[in-house]
């Protein structure tokens, strides 16, 4: 059922604000929203209603960066920076998921919980293993949900028992994978997904750039997180100009087919004026630069530059999968930013944080992110009753607070373009 | 029945550090620790057992700073700092608690949302008013959590249908209040309140040393909390050497009684000398310092100097009731504070910060906040399963992911000084 009203309490971002409407009705037709209205449309008139008068309706949240296989230890080991705990915590469970029943189970909590939360639309870096990262992705697409998903590429700097034996074996794993899943997923695409510089051989980086064009695929990776791995990426590239230009020197920085880079804290100014140039799309994860002690990217100078940013949990960086916790946090490490480091940096607005969790990292999968009409029809449907207070109060404070106090558990339905792929 | 056993999987703060017991038995005498032990032993066989097999047990959590008529707020209104924070919201809700059916029904919440938490312990801000802060202690009495509760004074630098009409009234109103519970609460303390030195005139604070000694009460208050407050005290108290200064000139600065003052971001070294001498307890209220743009407190340099230092939630300030919130924003930001701010701070480990929210704040009640034998029996049992994962995880990273996950959906029973005060 792809053609339906959705009745309630919508808030949803349009023109640069957030547009409220209580006792109003969402349209969709074959997926795609046709706007919202205080009175059904005469020529809708004939749609059946999905009912959820007094509840909060509002776009799905997009992540734009988590890391599937790390959901096993989120929330903990949160005591180290980010190289020790790729160390001590990441590669070894990473390496886990060789054992395809491991991944069974491990990927069956991250999908259940995925499923559950307000996500709509994802991009996943799943391990260096092509068996368990094709099970990932039935898995995700029997959901519903719309999602991108990276088998990794790293052929060094990593355990021996992770990392792949050497550049060919990696590429020639990734066309096996392309290969297996081409023309068998509904929801779920691949995204070619070098792991970061540091666990990538020129050759490797050679190698993914043929993959990249014979494909087609979309990019995603890590970029300028930490200064440890900054120095890291001097070191093991002294003739990239800058980080990301290790990237784009093998056409994996936006220049050829749409890129996401995760965190994109310590980019120096050649480096933010590629990533404007060329489009890339900045995922900012706002509690895993807090946990990995990393620090706070300067969002506000990204966005007044019109460089594109949407947020990204980054589980198991990020202790939790909610992107409502990572516009909180968005919010929360600008205003630190403007404290501690550069007051011309505006604290971001409760409004554009939302917007980094709807249009503009929606941007990423096409018309995505808004209700309004032309959209993909994506929608979470929350009762926030309990959330209430003494005091009435308007439909947009009614957002703030759903978001702030995070209602993952008070969602009751959530529609991928149109699809019903949740539902209490 | 405050003699029990209570069965289950064990962590608490004991001697610097966290130990963990899987499958113990606390044993509460009276409301009393008898100590944590692998069997019970043969002296408490034939106490009762509460039967938490499986679940976490942990202490009860301390929440040294909450504003009680802020919760009706809570998570709203964040695009502001603190002194237009508090003139566009704080003190418009609060003016509402005039009316007694709109404290009853506000306070309901509030006290209802507090009793499922994990916090047995808090210290609480009402609002000027002697009817419903009564009404708030009454409440709170019946749920049989441990609290202290202050009618807040303020006389000056506040609406008019909110602010005290004068210091002389205050000051009387704070008697009426004190001899109207006088002998009618069980678990619920009294502890004077101004609001902050800019809400207080001089006469006021002058008045409540008298009331202070004439009751023998704890204070508390706000502290150097934002460079806007700090600048504001000193054009008002231009005799004050410093923040600080202008409460210890009335005593209410820890000399005279336990004494507990928020935030503490910008104490300057005399000011911090002070806090040290004295014992005074920092309620350090990370999110809430985030969401005000106040920054960031040096907690590190304040346990190193041996300050007191406990947690608090800040409702509304802080989104979040939850002291586990309040645990992972105390680490994060610590971690922030050391990148952006001093490198010579070394970011909080989550066993400090677990410490903060159990024995360090615990100790403004007493003997509180451990499982050790003579604490008071303070537990809380969490039914942590759906938050684990593919792998078992130790006691202690059970701890953790409850704690950055914010388990408080997941309390199964809750005691404070073995009273059973919550379950489901």
């Amino acid at each position: 059922m792809n053609s339906f009203i959705l009745h309630g309490d919508i808030c949803w971002p349009a023109d640069g604000r957030l547009k409220a409407m209580e006792n109003a009705y969402a349209i969709c037709v074959d997926g795609i929203s046709r706007g919202v209205f205080p009175v059904i449309p005469e020529q809708y008139a004939g749609l059946p209603t999905e009912e959820a008068a007094g509840q909060l309706i509002i776009p799905g949240m997009v992540d734009l960066h988590v890391h599937a296989p790390q959901y096993s230890f989120n929330g903990l080991g949160m005591d180290l920076e980010l190289l020790d705990w790729l160390k001590a915590y990441a590669f070894p469970e990473e390496a886990r998921y060789r054992d395809i029943g491991y991944a069974e189970k491990a990927y069956g909590l991250f999908v259940r919980d995925l499923q559950a939360s307000a996500t709509t639309r994802a991009c996943i870096f799943a391990t260096v293993h092509r068996d368990a990262t094709e099970l990932l992705m039935r898995m995700l697409d029997a959901t519903g949900l719309s999602t991108f998903v990276g088998k990794i590429n790293m052929d060094r700097d990593a355990p021996e028992d992770l990392r792949e034996a050497n550049a060919y074996i990696s590429a020639f794993d990734t066309f096996g994978w392309l290969n297996d899943i081409n023309g068998k997923l509904q929801y779920t695409r691949p995204i070619l997904t070098p792991r970061f510089l540091p666990s990538c051989s020129d050759t490797l980086l050679n190698e993914l750039r043929e993959v990249l064009h014979a494909y087609d695929l979309p990019v995603q990776s890590h970029l300028s997180e930490n200064p440890g791995e900054v120095e890291l990426v001097k070191r093991l590239f002294p003739q990239a100009a800058f980080y990301g230009d290790g990237y784009d020197a093998y056409d994996m920085f936006g220049s050829a087919g749409k890129t996401i880079m995760a965190h994109c804290i310590y980019s120096v100014p050649e480096e933010v004026e590629c990533l404007r140039k060329n489009g890339v799309f900045v995922a900012h994860c706002p509690a895993s630069n807090m946990n990995l002690c990393s620090g706070i990217a300067p969002v506000r100078r990204y966005l007044n530059r019109g460089i594109r940013v949407g947020l990204g949990t980054d589980v198991a960086g990020g202790e939790s999968l909610s992107v409502f916790r990572a516009i909180a946090n968005a919010i929360q490490v600008s205003k630190l930013y403007w404290r501690l480091a550069d007051q011309n940096c505006a604290p971001l607005t409760f409004d554009e944080a939302f917007e980094m969790a709807t249009v503009r990292g929606g941007e990423f999968f096409g018309k995505v992110g808004s209700l309004e009409e032309g959209y993909e029809f994506d929608a979470v449907v929350i009762r926030d009753e309990s959330l209430n207070s003494a005091t009435r109060r308007t439909l947009h404070e009614r957002l703030e607070r759903a978001v702030y106090r995070d209602a993952t558990g008070l969602i009751t339905a959530k529609y991928c373009q149109g699809r019903k792929v949740w539902s209490v």
